[in-house]
């Protein structure tokens, strides 16, 4: 489906090189790009093979991730509304040597701007090639981010500062699985769990069926810090 | 000391972007940049307060590594002849919110070619700004197969090929500390030291006073894979 007037208006608001593109250059965006729709748990984009093209989120959410051999996932970041996922155009780019899979966590709609269109962009604009070093540097600080978390902070105060991270987004009583939380943290589940149950002797949080309830923020953000 | 005419030659074939350049930015180049040597052990790079510029490395190597705020240093990647720092530029670049340090461990000539220089090519040439991206991914790509390693491959593992990967540049004889391995492959020396004496109960390593001796490489090889 080609994009309507009005995503053609979310894409020159969205995109800080909208004004410096020539006219030819903002019609074959028009007409070349289209209207994508993600529910939950459909994939934008899934390793080396995938090479869509620029998807510009308009609203919903889009996890990032790798898979270990043995089918493990680690969630490298999330995109939200108005974010541009560039790692399913990466085919584009000829250093990249790593797979990132991309699935849509709630109902999701986007642009997608077709990988000819953008490359097309990227090579003539300067104003596109210094928007994709910014994406590409936003995201690299996103890993390292994840990396440092990792390697530098110990299990408890991961999971601690994860609680309190959901809790902003949902409240006090989160609907989110143990292997969920492995995922986003970079850990096994059973580790996962053995930590809650931990948390919960210690009274910070309640353990039931598909839930964790935070019973004390204050002591999990004292932990966290 | 400004360029001599040997190393413009250098920056002329090391960086592909140099026949895109006009006559005046090649000149900004060449009266800008400058020759800096390093010692092993001195740093290039240190965190945020520092933004020399790109420096262009001709001969030596150059690791580069985060610092967690106890002091633990990882080590992201390394650089040889004709490999380009670009993080020791990373001020450029508004999205970059990550610190990196760098360090020579060999003598190393290189030269530097300063922020303000850079950046001005950065914003005014279309093959430069796609040079930035292309070394942006590269390094992307080394920190991925970093945290891929980490998070996806046992210990044994990664301590069998890096015992075989440093064996491939400097033969059977290894010298290099415990210490140092660990900052290579994101663990703790005890763990390395543990590791270590495991492989040598295997008949794999014979360890003696900072030296490490590969008594049986195919057995480490088997392990790698």
């Amino acid at each position: 489906m080609p994009i309507n007037e009005r995503e053609q208006e979310f894409l020159k608001q969205v995109l800080p090189f909208w004004g410096e593109l020539t006219a030819e250059q903002q019609r074959a965006v028009k007409n070349g790009s289209a209207s994508r729709h993600f529910s939950p748990g459909s994939v934008l984009h899934s390793g080396p093979g995938d090479c869509a093209g620029l998807f510009v989120i308009i609203k919903g959410q889009v996890r990032a991730y790798i898979l270990s051999d043995s089918g493990r996932e680690i969630t490298l970041y999330r995109l939200f509304d108005r974010d541009v996922c560039i790692f399913s155009a990466s085919c584009m780019m000829k250093d990249i040597r790593f797979d990132v899979h991309m699935q849509a966590v709630e109902e999701t709609e986007t642009i997608l701007i077709p990988t000819p269109v953008y490359r097309e962009l990227d090579q003539n604009s300067l104003a596109v090639s210094n928007y994709t070093s910014q994406i590409l540097s936003s995201r690299f600080s996103d890993v390292m981010w994840l990396l440092e978390q990792i390697l530098f902070m110990s299990l408890d105060k991961r999971l601690a500062l994860h609680l309190i991270e959901l809790s902003s987004i949902s409240g006090n009583r989160l609907k989110v699985t143990h292997e969920e939380i492995a995922r986003d943290i970079g850990t096994a589940r059973e580790v996962v769990t053995r930590m809650l149950k931990y948390f919960q002797t210690e009274g910070m949080v309640k353990l039931s069926r598909g839930e964790i309830n935070l019973t004390d923020r204050k002591k999990l953000e004292s932990l966290a810090k």
